[in-house]
């Protein structure tokens, strides 16, 4: 893999474990800077813009600039916005979601909308959950940034973005459409954005099920690292392998 | 099944619909009382107590005493009593549910409950949900009164008691246990409530998906009528047949 010299980078369990850096990461990130490497650091989490990523990682030790944080958010807005350019969106979520949407010129509204928008959020009611039931009976398109059904535990479990959809999926008879990992929509996403192609590329998680898997599924070079959730035993049961396996970012060879 | 004598009558769809009476169903109850009928109006709808619904029911016309009416909160909270008698539990619900489970011996509590008990809402909120998902990834079991995934439609569709079920069971993996039709064990406890038995008494209901199904299980013979939600031709989809085929409650035959 020595002449890849592209990578995309999960952030949680590869750079971060909560609120500390994870071994290594803080150099990883220096080197990629220092020699001139393509990267964005991807993660499924939608609720902060890049500006927001780039102020919590600075606050652990980690260097890296606001543009080159890809979140789901943003894959998301950006394929909307190639589906149906400038229309019309009833979202649930936070600031990372709004912004990445308003961004691509999509408008807000709860009046006729193309497409209910979930993402995660730090609140939810009956009223706004109910409100987007009726907005997709009446005919909106369903989509949500990202599948995952529980969110970071530093505070203790909290359902998230996946949860809601399930609740709305029930209500409704409509199943979303997810953009984040493991849909490859989020990788070529993000290697549209950063202007490099899939061999040339290295997408580098802890996790086999969205990370590894959508790495394959896109046609990248992937590394585990087992600084996260997946175990080198957790390998064994699914049916794509890693290009490589490393216990962590630290150990990942930079050329300058 | 002129010699059957006890009747579990569902109410939406069979005896009302929305806050309108359907036609022949006052005088279906006034019989059924003058002739000394042992019955039940079984209704899937946590929401409300006896006494309330007994007051719903007496504002469009139709006169039936709250003893006579069984809900699955009242269900959901026999069963629980029956196994694991004066326990504690999470309670996301309205006055019908808390009701039923004080009645019944249960405490209400967040601190260590060994259910948590799921109803339906008038209102929710993030807080309310995330307790219930860590209670139950704490070891708290889960139960849930109905499966209905949307409610009432007079006002526009709302998420009911299986869509915010789905939510929780995606957020903790834990599949919860509905006590409602069509859950056979509705039906039992009803029968049990009633003091009498399954093959002398027979089931009413609209909708071949819940009613039907739960008194063919229950060993019920059943009438469908056809003032509800399941059709004539939605009969041929079904691998069970009811009893009996009506087109409304005026044309059971009662014998004083």
């Amino acid at each position: 893999m020595a002449k890849k010299k592209n990578f995309l980078i999960d952030m949680d369990g590869v750079l971060i474990k909560g609120k500390t850096p994870l071994h290594g990461a803080p150099e990883f990130i220096d080197r990629l800077l220092e020699c001139g490497v393509k990267f964005l650091i991807l993660t499924n989490n939608p609720l902060y813009t890049q500006r927001d990523l780039e102020h919590r990682l600075k606050t652990v030790g980690l260097n890296v600039p606001a543009d080159h944080i890809f979140t789901s958010a943003i894959a998301t807005a950006r394929f909307l916005q190639s589906q149906n350019p400038n229309g019309k969106a009833f979202v649930i979520g936070e600031s990372g979601l709004t912004q990445a949407l308003h961004e691509v010129g999509y408008v807000q509204t709860d009046i006729n909308p193309d497409y209910v928008v979930l993402g995660e959020v730090n609140n939810y009611n009956f009223e706004l959950i109910t409100k987007a039931v009726r907005l997709i009976m009446d005919g909106a398109m369903f989509i949500a940034t990202n599948p995952d059904s529980t969110g970071p535990l530093e505070a203790g479990i909290v359902p998230a973005t996946g949860a809601l959809a399930a609740l709305i999926e029930k209500a409704t008879g409509r199943e979303p459409f997810f953009v984040g990992k493991p849909n490859p929509l989020m990788m070529r996403s993000a290697l549209r954005y950063l202007g490099v192609h899939s061999e040339d590329t290295i997408m580098v998680g802890d996790r086999m099920d969205t990370d590894i898997v959508a790495g394959v599924m896109s046609g990248l070079d992937t590394i585990l690292v087992l600084s996260g959730v997946s175990t080198l035993a957790d390998v064994e049961r699914f049916p794509y392998r890693p290009t490589q396996i490393l216990n962590s970012v630290a150990e990942i060879e930079i050329e300058c």
